[in-house]
């Protein structure tokens, strides 16, 4: 038994090591830069598996987490979230000690960071490859390349390239849906490319997990920076971007109370140890998967055994009433996440299957 | 200006000081105990708000959150959450400082607790009296008496009645389905009572915002427990469980990027800061609403202006084009929340609009 108390994010460290050396060496092959994000892990010594497999470039999504790396010795770090001038302190402190990687989609923020910047900083343009969540589209051509010209006139900009999250594959429900997205956001980010005066001076940069996961060949790709890869989870599975075998996370959650009448139990573990992130599995709006639970770790997921529903810390887990019927309050189950991110950004920590404990950023 | 740098929960000390003093109001006309529940501010600063209104005891969802107020002098606390008999160290450590109440629904519990506790505890049994969440119902008329028996033969045990939440409230949209939970659940409660030995020395308490908003009589009811009311927000706004007038707080997020093209602009304010609950208006999926932000506080909400998505750290505010139109990368905008208790547990802090900076326990 691993002594657990209360929900715990339980790490397999060799499938998620084996995830990391996977995806460094599909960069590696594919002469791309092999820059992963972190915002998924949140965690020091998670980042030292990074380190060992020879990644030394990593990316984040908030200046404090950049912080919390630096400080870990990573010295070159891009922040993949559309600068916040408010909190210029920061950026000036930080690229003050590290190379230090910012993006922008607007003329008028690149003409205040030039002001406001009193080191050098790496610059990347968001591109709106098919998303349209941020980032300037190819109709905004002018400005992309007025973008570029200011920046070269910048003393402390370093105009890097283009960047983009495809993060509508996350959409996807079929490997095709994938290829199609992925193939679609790179010609729209190369034709950008061609735009770019002296455009050998301007790399590409892509960034989701199941494009990532599943493309063999990134041609024309400079640099990719998956996350959620190093733990995956349940929405990964749907979509297909890994198999269960390449899960490296399931939270262990205790019974609290058993329903067997209606098939259900509840468990302490809720909406701020979990999220509310969802998805739909057979018509049904589902929060997690169950998985057999050993004490010492997880088997198979158990079908039709899905969270149903999620409050403040209840949990309500609907099974088979063969699966029910085993439980009792103060059994341990294992639950297979949603959206592992959002689970880590929660629990705020790991254990792994050997009972080492983890750090979490436990911030923004 | 406040000098905010990031997402922050601004709180009107006045509103939310008023909203704690007409719930204490309405406990004392009912002659009911006001025992709130601190799970959606889980801060002792604000905590000390209620004990200015004459506030002696309190609920919590968990055990760290009863240690926590422990350490600021709270000495009467309930875990509204069925115990996690994993926690009994922590059960006993804090049962043996201050007035502890826990929250069973199974007789085997009873009979472990009995086995594993080392000072006296205040044992309430947890009824469903609707919500079909977690608690015994009144099919299980022997099991409740059985408890009942057992726990007054332990020598740790004080019995002290049932507990019920009707958190099916929260779905309710109009104010008579709300005035119908409540008294059908009420009515079950007062049955259940009603078969126990001496239930002379059995209370009722009840516990969800939108009753105990709404309710002026509360005839039967010995303890009340509402803890959204505190904050209020955007769901208890479209419940009716409160006006605009009473919400306390509401989240600034600085503006990122602006798509005047499509009606929207990019806010830093995500999942990781609002949760991902989220309230369907007018056919559409929402997870806060913009008010007016002037730097120093805020006014109305805006009609037709919400978030409409959130990812990690980003968030999509959708808005009619002439409020989009006088948003900038920079701008401060205001953020009604979906649900007060999540975003706390997310924001992990608050600043007043006096300037004040406020702790959370950061914890589960």
């Amino acid at each position: 038994m691993m002594d657990l108390i209360s929900p715990t994010y339980i790490i397999n460290e060799k499938i998620a090591r084996n995830n990391i050396r996977r995806m460094a060496a599909k960069a590696a092959e594919n002469q791309a830069l092999f820059r992963p994000h972190f915002k998924t892990h949140q965690s020091r010594l998670i980042g030292r598996w990074f380190k060992e497999e020879g990644v030394t470039a990593i990316t984040v999504s908030s200046l404090s987490m950049a912080d919390y790396f630096a400080s870990d010795g990573w010295n070159d770090i891009t922040v993949a979230f559309p600068v916040n001038l408010h909190e210029i302190n920061l950026i000036n402190r930080l690229s003050g000690c590290i190379r230090l990687g910012l993006t922008i989609e607007d003329l008028n923020t690149v003409k205040q960071l030039d002001q406001l910047l009193t080191s050098r900083v790496d610059l990347y343009i968001k591109i709106d490859s098919g998303y349209h969540r941020t980032g300037l589209e190819p109709a905004d051509r002018d400005e992309i390349v007025a973008i570029v010209v200011a920046a070269r006139g910048s003393r402390n900009l370093n105009f890097k390239g283009l960047i983009a999250h495809s993060g509508h594959t996350y959409q996807a429900r079929t490997i095709g849906e994938v290829y199609t997205i992925a193939a679609l956001s790179l010609e729209c980010m190369k034709m950008i490319k061609s735009w770019i005066p002296d455009s050998d001076r301007c790399l590409i940069s892509i960034g989701d997990t199941p494009s990532c996961s599943l493309l063999d060949d990134f041609g024309g790709v400079d640099e990719i920076r998956p996350g959620n890869f190093v733990f995956y989870d349940l929405m990964q599975m749907q979509i297909g971007s890994c198999q269960f075998e390449q899960v490296a996370g399931v939270v262990a959650c205790p019974v609290v109370a058993v329903h067997s009448h209606r098939n259900q139990a509840v468990i302490f573990g809720g909406a701020v140890h979990l999220s509310k992130d969802r998805l739909e599995v057979a018509g049904q709006t589902v929060f997690g998967q169950l998985v057999e639970w050993t004490g010492l770790g997880w088997g198979k997921p158990i079908p039709e055994s899905y969270l149903v529903s999620l409050s403040q810390e209840h949990g309500i887990l609907e099974a088979p009433s063969a699966v029910i019927r085993k439980l009792i309050p103060g059994s341990w189950i294992g639950i297979l996440p949603v959206h592992s991110c959002l689970t880590a950004n929660l629990l705020r920590g790991y254990r792994t299957l050997d009972g080492v404990d983890l750090d979490h950023l436990s911030g923004f």
